[in-house]
């Protein structure tokens, strides 16, 4: 499962900055999802390898512009690169209404089917190979988490125990290790109970903006992974008296109380400057976020791409 | 007065053109316009010198997403950068409509005012150093073309005239040469016959789509430029039966028929390749248009700008 960073800024875009957007790549094939999609996005998506074509559903953590501003744009260009492929987009009831709203105001028209699923319902979405589940946030607005678990990992099937049960070899096999459940003279055998993994499945959880990091304790449980915005440095959160965001050191310490391996730290007010130059400073955001949380810590930038491995260890792309 | 080319591409993004947007720079000061507001162009400004602080209006063309789709996120961002002036939309009914669901949808409030003025009823807008005209063009939707004069070029006061008619010098002089009438003695004395004007007034027309050129016939009398869509080669056109747009020939044609000295193509077909590599190349459009037109003519690349002089003269700006 790889992560391609498409918007590290909040609320504007800068220079070196795009905002929101967020691309989950699967680790076969080419399909990939993209968790929020702010204005913009289509022209990141054009300076990687993403197609608009396997794309499988777009998540939305809530209905402020610099998280969705992209979408009309980019479904218009999936239509006009002739897209037919359903597509799924799970959103706040909002998102709905507003795309709705641009469909007939702007005369756009799409040549493949939306399904929407509403995030207000905490849905759990299962696709081929990842499964979904949503987490409510405390933000100004409905806002939400999406947690992304890798689906059967490298299942081998436990020959003994199926002998024992007596389940002939052939299609039956086969389909407890696609992970569906069978049944064999009347008696329900669960997949799961048949393989056993190689590793434990890749889990990432992406939040939006959000003020309670504890939140996300659940949803953390098992996780090698959490994406969350760190809006300000504690200090100018306090001044800023800003409603809504989290700052570094809020996000740290909850990581650190979860005892979360990787935290990828992104969605940084456009004051904070790239690199170590000028003041305030990104490495700013970076040293109070070290200063209380012991796993590995990333703050992302646009375009950059992490792969977490079988594993479960996170390690930033370099190069080709 | 100077054009700022934000984006040149049709329909969708590349990676070398954005989707619609042109700055009219006034030649004083800082006050700009914008003329369409694809998705992406606020951050082509980011990469000039405008700012959203001194933009004076907007004109959309027409409702298509590649022509109005970043409106609400420039909007968001100039009230992020405290913008305060009231701002001017002038847009077809549809782009009120959408922007209006829009605020309400994604919660956008804005820290300024924008007073619309609908396009469909071919305003014609005056600003303190411009003149805007509508006309209504062939695409579509309804589609328009905003015609750009500069307002009292370097006026002079005629002084032998003015103490004929006994105008005390002092504030009536002012009065008259800032364009105003007055009164003297009873008498009506209109400004335009106390001045005289060191050059023409300056005039660009800048179209939206449209696949009926001669439409401009009367909006390019005295004008210097026009900016014109060439969506297609002629051959392409009429192979891909595309209605309402224009192909370079046609608009390469209407412009020698009205002997306008400069034209400035735009709105390329993603198809067509950059410079004179790959095929179809841009490059095959600037000979299809040469081929019929005698004038000066450019095909614009995205932030590229062109300053016209006093003296009715469309150069290319190269470098600082």
């Amino acid at each position: 499962m790889n992560l391609v960073f498409l918007g590290t800024s909040a609320g504007v875009p800068t220079k070196v900055r795009n905002v929101s957007g967020l691309a989950l790549r699967e680790s076969k094939g080419k399909g990939w999802y993209l968790v929020d999609c702010g204005e913009g996005t289509q022209h990141q998506i054009l300076r990687t390898r993403l197609s608009l074509t396997s794309l499988k559903a777009i998540f939305i953590s809530h209905i402020h512009g610099d998280h969705c501003y992209g979408l009309p744009g980019l479904l218009a260009s999936a239509a006009m690169h002739s897209r037919q492929a359903p597509l799924t987009i799970v959103a706040p009831a909002g998102v709905r209404a507003w795309l709705e709203a641009t469909f007939e105001h702007t005369q756009l028209g799409l040549p493949f089917a939306l399904e929407f699923i509403c995030s207000d319902q905490l849905p759990a979405v299962e696709f081929e190979n990842i499964a979904v589940t949503t987490t409510r946030l405390s933000h100004r607005v409905p806002c939400y988490a999406y947690t992304f678990t890798e689906k059967h990992p490298d299942a081998v099937l436990n020959i003994e125990k199926l002998r024992q049960k007596g389940v002939p070899r052939g299609p039956l096999w086969g389909q407890l290790k696609q992970g569906m459940d069978i049944e064999v003279a009347g008696e329900r055998l669960t997949s799961d109970a048949f393989l056993t993994f190689s590793h434990p499945p890749r889990k990432i959880v992406i939040a939006g903006d959000n003020d309670q990091p504890v939140l996300l304790r659940e949803a953390c449980q098992g996780a090698q992974v959490l994406v969350h915005e760190a809006t300000y440095s504690q200090a100018l959160a306090q001044k800023a008296s800003d409603v809504g965001h989290s700052d570094a050191q809020r996000v740290a310490a909850f990581a650190e109380s979860v005892q979360l391996p990787h935290l990828v730290l992104t969605h940084f007010s456009p004051r904070y400057q790239p690199g170590s130059q000028g003041s305030p400073s990104i490495e700013d955001l970076r040293q109070e976020a070290a200063s209380v949380y012991s796993g590995a810590l990333h703050l992302a930038r646009d375009l950059a791409e992490y792969r977490l491995d079988k594993t479960g260890h996170l390690a930033e792309m370099t190069g080709e």
